[in-house]
């Protein structure tokens, strides 16, 4: 165990494996149980773990919380990046993009429900996870738009962060977990609506 | 006394009177002390009815705050409405359209907090009074595509209730009570860069 009991400046691989069994239970947990009602001091008693011991790897129950959601953000990210990767034109890859954010995010909501609490509080209180997320997003919409205004597909007249920004405006609603619970009912019809309009938008 | 006791069949004018009366000073209580935890019991206190003399003219709480919800909501369509009234073309008026909703909607929360409470509960239970007001804003878009389709300014392809409906899309987040809370910081930016989206997605 003196491994374990080391400081946190020089934290090594088993320390590594701590953390992520600590996220892994908590995951499980928090799936279970909510996340917003749970305390450190449940989540050390489920897994087994005293409440000391997991505050040497994680400051709080947010920074745990963090983790889950930066995997879970992360998850939804590759399912969007593999449902975009062999779009064959810039148009399909925006349309496949907003259906496929739509469609990760009504799931997690659906079969996860206890763990879009997570989602949900970390985009109402802006953590840094749910903040960099956007971030991505953003940059995604605008890597669309710079390839479909080089194929010709786009009009470049708008300066490029203006549309993209718009476009993201557009998504936001569904992106955002603590607003896409609101929109759920209307999300799939929504996604291809509000792709189309937005194709209208950038047409040249 | 009698005419207020006959039998709901035949209401008369001091009905009314009795109706606004009552409306007036639940607008008053509910936007001190909220909706939600507020129960008729109390509000008949408050203005010193007895709870059956109330029960005589609302069958429930939600029948008086429909009311106060139906009367802040044609407000904000008049504002609306005012805002586009004089605008020399259809692409500014859907700019006032959408800058006026976000305004008084924002207004609405940021001065009458607690009643806005009201504007929340009736948008997510879809109370009647919020679903015809979310279908007249509706109308009022295909309203405005129709004078741009007709002076020459929009395109006509799309047809009339998919572009009328993809644009109201944009607009909800903004104009949904229970969305609008979380997009109140980027609101009025939003309202322009959208607007002007929408805009290039009309471009004939």
């Amino acid at each position: 165990m003196t491994t374990l009991m080391k400081n946190s400046h020089t934290r090594g691989p088993l320390d590594h494996s701590v953390r992520e069994q600590v996220v892994a239970a908590a995951t499980e947990y928090f799936s279970h149980f909510g996340y917003e009602k749970t305390t450190v001091s449940d989540l050390a008693k489920a897994i087994g773990f005293s409440k000391a011991y997991i505050y040497k790897f994680f400051d709080s129950k947010q920074a745990i919380g963090e983790v889950i959601c930066s995997n879970r953000l992360a998850m939804l990210r590759d399912i969007v990046l593999s449902a975009i990767a062999d779009a064959p034109t810039a148009s399909e890859k925006l349309r496949r993009f907003f259906k496929a954010l739509v469609e990760a995010g009504s799931d997690l909501f659906f079969h996860d429900r206890k763990l879009y609490d997570i989602a949900t509080v970390s985009s109402r209180d802006k953590w840094p996870s749910a903040v960099a997320h956007e971030a991505q997003l953003l940059q995604l919409v605008q890597e669309i738009l710079l390839a479909g205004r080089q194929s010709g597909e786009f009009e470049r007249k708008t300066p490029l962060d203006e549309a993209s920004h718009a476009i993201f405006l557009v998504l936001r609603p569904y992106i955002s977990p603590v607003q896409l619970q609101y929109n759920l009912d209307t999300a799939a019809e929504a996604a291809q609506h509000l792709s189309s309009l937005i194709l209208r938008s950038l047409a040249p």
